[in-house]
């Protein structure tokens, strides 16, 4: 069975963007890069939430680069809006010639916790979760998370868009790794206990 | 100027204890006792909200034993009922014997932020927060928390009394250290940018 690892970086206090989304506190370096492209070359595919993905597109980013992109929403208004977005960014992207990070998206409208089970059980590699808080919460409550990685950044921002929402349920993890970085966050690594 | 540190045992979704205040899921044994014990002989204040106090109360425990016991309360009434409950607690633990854990408690009616600024210009050893996220959030609003100490434990509880509250400002932090303990909490330690 493919393993689901939900990775992220976060504040100390439990957010993983500005309430804008904004991620100017993030700290991208050379050693988060390289740590980065390591963990992309054992996934096949990435999860997105719905909020995520709208954050993502203000952002002018209509993908991932690499791997596989699932985007998860239940409005097929919604879907249809992104589709058309991120088609107006590929444009824009070919007009500028640059290509590295166009990469097409499958656009999911069933339910992600069945949709996420039957993608398991499929052949590939490793399935990456990377937002949002939402999209992690419907997953950890139909026990289909694997691993959680961290970047814990040692700020307190205040307020924000959370990481780990309320659970129907308690999940018991199993410490297995911690590796402070040189500019000051830390990755956490654990394995769900199922 | 004495130190103030928030210490304190968090789950990693941000919970310092179920929401009926049970700590069931602490790991207490010797490696954090140990660790606990050294810190103790650091401090000669420990500060507690009102809400964290209750809790103690009704688990049975009157007080932190050592260092000089401060609770907060705005509410003359609350602290009217502290004492009694603390005196009835006291007297039924002359009566079985116990004194381990006797340690008189000084109940504060000001302002938390001004009475902590008062007491860091007093001569002492440093001073412990521990507990809860309000009385935390009103300390770090007023910048007076100079180090955070947590020990994370191995589990996303779901629901419970949150660690970090919203706050008004943006803390940064330096992350100090960390240690994973054998039963599979983590020490982390961080100390406050002013």
């Amino acid at each position: 069975m493919r393993k689901v690892t939900l990775g992220l970086a976060n504040s100390l206090d439990n957010y993983i963007a500005r309430k804008d989304g904004g991620s100017d506190w993030l700290r991208w370096n050379k050693e988060v890069a390289e740590i980065s492209a390591k963990f992309m070359k054992t996934v096949d595919a990435i999860l997105i939430g719905r909020k995520t993905y709208e954050v993502m597109l203000a952002f002018g980013q209509t993908s991932y680069p690499g791997p596989k992109n699932y985007v998860f929403s239940h409005s097929k208004k919604k879907i249809a809006a992104f589709i058309q977005t991120a088609m107006n960014g590929e444009e824009k992207q070919k007009r500028s010639k640059r290509t590295d990070t166009k990469n097409p998206v499958e656009f999911i409208c069933e339910d992600a916790a069945s949709f996420v089970r039957k993608l398991k059980c499929h052949k590939g590699k490793g399935i990456a979760v990377f937002g949002g808080g939402e999209l992690a919460r419907s997953l950890f409550e139909a026990d289909l998370i694997n691993e959680v990685v961290l970047n814990v950044h040692p700020v307190l921002l205040g307020s924000g868009v959370p990481l780990f929402h309320q659970m129907k349920k308690q999940i018991d993890l199993q410490f297995l790794n911690s590796k402070p970085l040189k500019a000051g966050s830390l990755i956490l690594s654990y394995r769900v206990k199922h």
